[in-house]
């Protein structure tokens, strides 16, 4: 457990990070094996390299956790990729300043109006689509004044958004699903091949709420329903693979909590290199 | 240019590291498509995070290039896929000191004896390949006495190697070959086809040192003229790729010289990204 031991919080995240963009076949989503046009490997590598200050200054000096994810977006902005991070620095964050699951509670319970207000300017920076329907369009100046009138905190905002996003739904429910990640990768056993076990798993299980942004909910549930039929060995990995690519179905909200799920578990000893 | 005038050196040292080994295809070298059993394009992207912590305090704090190869070689010694990046470290130590190839003269006219006793610490801590014949046995405690008693700087301890060993060379030539290897990213235009380009026209004309350590000069010097006729259109550059890896011949040394390559080149404007 050598390598596991000397690692600190940010390099953990940042391991985290590289682990689950490497690893393949993961079906629709930026792996070793594919790119997207606009979207490739080296621009998410890329982000987990330049994260690095703002994981270093969580983990030394805390920090507010709405100063922080801006902060990382924006360093991790610089390349023509787009956003790739987004929603693993909404968990990341919180885990590298509260270390493990346990003390994300003391930093979600801890999130004022200013970590609101941060958070929306980070927002701002990003193209991540927002739901039409969405009261608090962030790309709409009124609703950071609507988030200062109702004195809304950071946890309130996630409570907010978590019926139409799991990677928000983490602040809500103890990071559940993130638990949930890491307990299968301890499952699985170590490396490249429990990631994609466990990010199979959770695809099998729950409808991503990043293909049902883009594509809407029956889009996702009808994924959810194919990743099972690969694990009952009803449906071809690799052809699932190539059909959800080419139709752009990409599940990026379990690529996140995935992320969350590789840190917490390197915490707890789990091996990356076997 | 934005992603590069904001890189800090340490982050031009990682992302070099990182373009280096993901682009593919690089004939028989771990790439984004390939493996060797033991080596995986993991443990190279392991060593670029760990080592960051080193590339920061030679940046901010200067110090001591053999002490500073000694603990990136420490920091990235944790992962079972062994020695990735020695010879890498070689070189971006002093570029990073020394901010380019004109900073690392004077870092290389600085060492002195402790540098070299610091380096050849590193060296054990690693199972680089030396020549029966070498004299001065990295293995051989005696090695260091020796050393010592010679006055030998760490520059001496690069020239008595330069003639087997490409790396070691650079310090002795100026960087030459890192300095072709810039204008060769330049000319080639951005991104991962230019690396690619940049590494064959190396490959074709320097037969890789590491490659005659590992197999002898004289497979160094045909996988050189099969590099050529690549180039020519007279051999495919997939189909060499396999029969290099099917051998083992990995032409490391000249990987390490693209990754001081492309460090230089993103401080003078080169585009990865495109």
């Amino acid at each position: 457990m050598k390598q596991n031991l000397v690692m600190s919080r940010a390099e953990r995240a940042q391991m985290a990070m590289m682990l689950e963009v490497c690893a393949y076949p993961k079906p629709g989503n930026v792996d070793r094996c594919h790119d997207y046009p606009d979207t490739r490997l080296e621009h998410f590598l890329a982000s987990a390299i330049m994260a690095r200050p703002v994981f270093d200054e969580a983990e030394r000096n805390g920090g507010r956790v709405g100063r922080l994810i801006h902060d990382a977006v924006m360093r991790t902005n610089g390349h023509s990729g787009g956003n790739t991070h987004f929603g693993a620095f909404i968990l990341l964050v919180p885990l590298v300043l509260g270390g493990d699951i346990k003390g994300t509670r003391r930093v979600i319970a801890g999130t004022d109006v200013q970590d609101a207000v941060d958070f929306y300017a980070a927002f701002a920076l990003t193209s991540v689509r927002v739901l039409k329907s969405d009261e608090l369009d962030v790309n709409d100046p009124a609703s950071v004044a609507a988030i200062r009138e109702r004195g809304m905190t950071l946890a309130d905002v996630m409570a907010y958004s978590a019926p139409r996003d799991m990677v928000a739904r983490e602040w809500t429910n103890g990071f559940a699903l993130t638990r949930r990640c890491a307990d299968l990768l301890h499952a699985h056993g170590c490396g490249r091949g429990a990631i994609v076990a466990a990010f199979m798993d959770i695809l099998a299980s729950e409808p991503d709420t990043f293909i049902a942004k883009k594509h809407g909910m029956a889009v996702a549930e009808r994924t959810m329903r194919q990743a099972a039929e690969v694990l009952a060995g009803r449906r071809d990995l690799v052809t699932f693979d190539v059909d959800c690519v080419s139709a752009g179905i990409n599940p990026g909200s379990i690529a996140d909590i995935t992320i969350a799920g590789i840190y917490v578990a390197l915490g707890e000893g789990w091996q990356w290199d076997c």
